[in-house]
């Protein structure tokens, strides 16, 4: 059980963390900040929070640019975050499986 | 989403925990915080840490006694954790299975 959880990247260690990670697992395009926000049910500090952890381990990346004269910040998954969080996966699917 | 964050415990936000409780809700007895520690590869520290935030919660309880001259200190899972766990196991399942 040592080894599995070595495997698992403590920056996944959150629900909200998960949810974000899960939907930009998936999304083929890049996913906006208040789409994530609604999803999540989070306020937008929180959500800020949670997607700088996520940007400073380099497991997603951001994008700023105005659409109109609207700001619009927007994220995707990075290679490394895709194999960040396979892992974490992975690894906590063992763990809910174990036996005595 | 929203409302399958919402029944996931915050408490749980733990790979270290996730493991805790995994080993507890299989265990038909009470489990040493030595054979935790071992099993998770943790310090003294780090185990107590999580145990006592759980005990908190009320998702499980301590056991403290003298085996010979050796204190002894254990642990076992409480109904309130069987279910508080299995809801953010349920939960867990939804959220690494979404689509967009």
């Amino acid at each position: 059980m040592k080894d599995i959880i070595k495997q698992m990247d403590k920056a996944f260690d959150s629900r909200v963390r998960i949810a974000i990670m899960s939907i930009l697992m998936v999304s083929k395009d890049w996913v906006d900040f208040n789409s994530l926000k609604e999803r999540l049910g989070v306020t937008d500090g929180n959500l800020a929070s949670h997607t700088a952890s996520l940007e400073r381990r380099q497991y997603i990346e951001v994008r700023k640019r105005f659409i109109g004269k609207r700001p619009n910040t927007s994220y995707r998954v990075t290679p490394l975050g895709k194999e960040g969080f396979t892992n974490y996966v992975n690894a906590l699917k063992q763990l809910l499986q174990i036996k005595q």
